[in-house]
């Protein structure tokens, strides 16, 4: 609190003001729209979380829209007004003013503008109510998987993005010069969550991820937040289906309470109670006769077929989420522990969120002359992974893990079509920037 | 809890056993040493969060070092044992062995081995209490930041690492091969957080940041983790400083409450209250002064300057921070605001702890025209950064912010010599494994 009384930039800290502080409150924000009433005008007011009304009498010089302001006024309550208050200004500064009219009105409650118009506009388009709100709706995600992380031992670690090799193997992986030898761009943070799984039991961490996919589709992005977390001790991959429905269950839930005001009637936040489990086998058999579709592919899922195991979960199930396990070994990395009732499959299953896959997971294998075979048997040479194969020789707890594709969550819970719209400035196989 | 009862794997969640859950405890851990008494064994278990010690009576085969054991085990109250109880060890179960001994033995109290010795171990040597418990601490802090930054309207970003261009210029950048595209890895979140200043008038991050630096000193790492907010509607730069002050003091305020445990007592974790701020030339120049010593590069400070101003903070001004401000306008980059009453210094600033520099920030242009003039001064082309200049195009705030090298504060914090030593997996310029 300085001379001039404390200066909010939200709604929130608007909300916190006593009575007398609400009869000289002093705010600063963007200037979001005008509306010229002759005698007076509204201005409405573009906070940090949320927007609000101001009544100015026009004595000075409206500002344009997109001019950052501070006004001091009079909070009156208004239960017409968004928060249940309007100001009634009684002086307004103009901090600065844009040099140029955006592009498109933002301050619309749609707007109507093709994504891939969109894009290349994201600086201005996430000036918008709706827009930026998506994007709140992530933090907010993002804080109730870290809640229930730190509440459930889990250590937040912080793993190398450049690294000598990839942990998913093939080609979808960024090279970059590196002081003049090869270096990658980390697929994923698997093989240092593993090998802090004799350190601590359990870890988690949220990061980007990079994968040089070449297909452009809906659902890919060649740079993505990974949520990762692995897990020891466990007794059988069905602990990690546990931990990740309640982890689900728990955000979903934190979101419902702190970050409300951002999700909208059109989204999915479903309250979690069991999520059904099907084999891979199963469900691809079931979904074959109910939907009259052939198999093409025994060891994998296609895209449409992961959208009729979506239907399906909720025709038959009635749920939108469903566990696929026991993915056939052959599509599963190295590290992925087999099934010793049928080492075909592998203990490692997906969960499918509304038909598409947001998580792969599973347990990995722990024995280090299992390890070292499952190496050769991927045509792999265990010299290359030497730092990493330190976790199976010196001791490692029964463990394993999953990751999640923040973005992917994002796109089935908002309902949009396309990937991209939950990615702020998305990366595709043409696009880096803005 | 399923019918064998709750397993435990930390002592966290042992300590919360009720008084007849105590009678058969479930825990299970990592065997962290073994002491054989003859009749009877020793067996220290490494679990998530702290070690704890049981007694064992050999009834079965003593499980080796490294091995991942489950127990069930009465709880007994002992003052003298870690934590105030030992387990009296009922049942033992081995989930799996190690096929190697380690190396080194990982549970001394300190690991004496040289740092280049140690860090192609740190799959092992994590497994040691005090290596481990640095890396804990960094969590605190980490976790003490997020939760200052959302108690004072920050919102988390998550922006892009593949970007089209350096926000830092020079050559310190790493190129990727992006699709045949020219691409970087981000230095720093620098265009994305003041882009996002009109969206959500305080943003903050916490992500790596790539630096191709080719020195390999004992303070850099090519890759490490930036600390990154921004706040709009600021009325000096000062702010910043105020900010930065509290957010540490609040940071620390956490730690010390929540992290004790892995605060040793050689580290320095200051109590804040005030720190200190003088002008880059008056320090200089007090330095030179006071120490002697010989002005050599006027625009810019010498790793030896920084330690001697560090010392001059501590001897003149009892405080082991200091804000070093108006930093010559030549060494700052382009989109740095320049002191109106002297454009040969901007308003910016360093904070050095220990003297140490952890933090570079300041007042950042929001004037349009204001910006394309100086990126023409720094020979610069604006069309090159159309994306960035739409903030200043289409409106922003008067707004700075800053970036803290999360290693180099974890280096002061623990007084290591190396900052290699707080990143669990450092890189640099001949080290990308493990």
């Amino acid at each position: 609190m300085d001379e001039k009384g404390k200066k909010a930039v939200s709604v929130k800290q608007l909300l916190a003001l006593s009575e007398s502080e609400r009869l000289n409150a002093r705010v600063s924000g963007m200037v979001y729209s005008v509306r010229d009433m002759k005698d007076f005008a509204f201005i409405i007011l573009r906070l940090s979380d949320g927007v609000t009304q101001c009544v100015f009498d026009k004595t000075s010089p409206l500002p344009a829209e997109e001019s950052a302001i501070t006004v001091v006024g009079e909070m009156r309550e208004d239960a017409r007004a968004a928060n249940g208050f309007e100001i009634l200004i009684k002086s307004l500064t103009v901090l600065s003013a844009p040099s140029a009219e955006t592009p498109l009105a933002v301050s619309k409650r749609k707007l109507n503008i093709a994504l891939e118009n969109e894009l290349p506009l994201r600086p201005v388009t996430l000036r918008n109510e709706e827009r930026r709100g998506v994007f709140k709706l992530r933090e907010g995600i993002v804080r109730g998987m870290r809640r229930y992380f730190e509440d459930n031992d889990f250590t937040e670690i912080l793993t190398p993005k450049i690294v000598a090799s990839g942990a998913e193997g093939g080609a979808n992986i960024f090279r970059l010069d590196y002081f003049g030898q090869k270096a990658y761009l980390a697929q994923s943070p698997q093989f240092y969550k593993q090998t802090l799984i004799p350190v601590y039991s359990r870890v988690f961490e949220i990061a980007p991820a990079f994968r040089a996919e070449k297909h452009n589709t809906a659902r890919h992005l060649n740079e993505y937040i990974s949520v990762d977390f692995e897990m020891g001790f466990i007794d059988s991959f069905y602990d990690l289906i546990d931990v990740e429905t309640e982890m689900l269950r728990s955000t979903f839930a934190y979101v419902r309470e702190h970050y409300a005001a951002y999700v909208k009637p059109n989204m999915t936040l479903p309250e979690i109670t069991e999520i059904p489990r099907m084999s891979f086998s199963e469900i691809k058999e079931r979904v074959a006769e109910k939907y009259d579709r052939k198999i093409r592919d025994p060891y994998d899922l296609e895209p449409e077929e992961e959208r009729l195991i979506g239907r399906y979960a909720l025709e038959e199930l009635g749920c939108d989420f469903i566990f696929v396990t026991h993915y056939p070994a052959k599509k599963r990395p190295f590290y992925a522990k087999d099934d010793p009732e049928n080492p075909k499959f592998t203990l490692s299953f997906d969960l499918l969120f509304k038909g598409l896959e947001i998580t792969t997971g599973g347990q990995r294998i722990h024995d280090y002359d299992e390890q070292i075979a499952k190496m050769r048997l991927k045509g792999l040479n265990p010299d290359d992974f030497e730092s990493y194969l330190m976790l199976h020789k010196y001791g490692c707890p029964p463990h394993g893990g999953l990751g999640i594709g923040l973005e992917r969550l994002m796109l089935q819970i908002t309902g949009e079509q396309n990937v991209r719209a939950v990615s702020m400035f998305p990366r595709d196989t043409t696009r880096i920037t803005p």
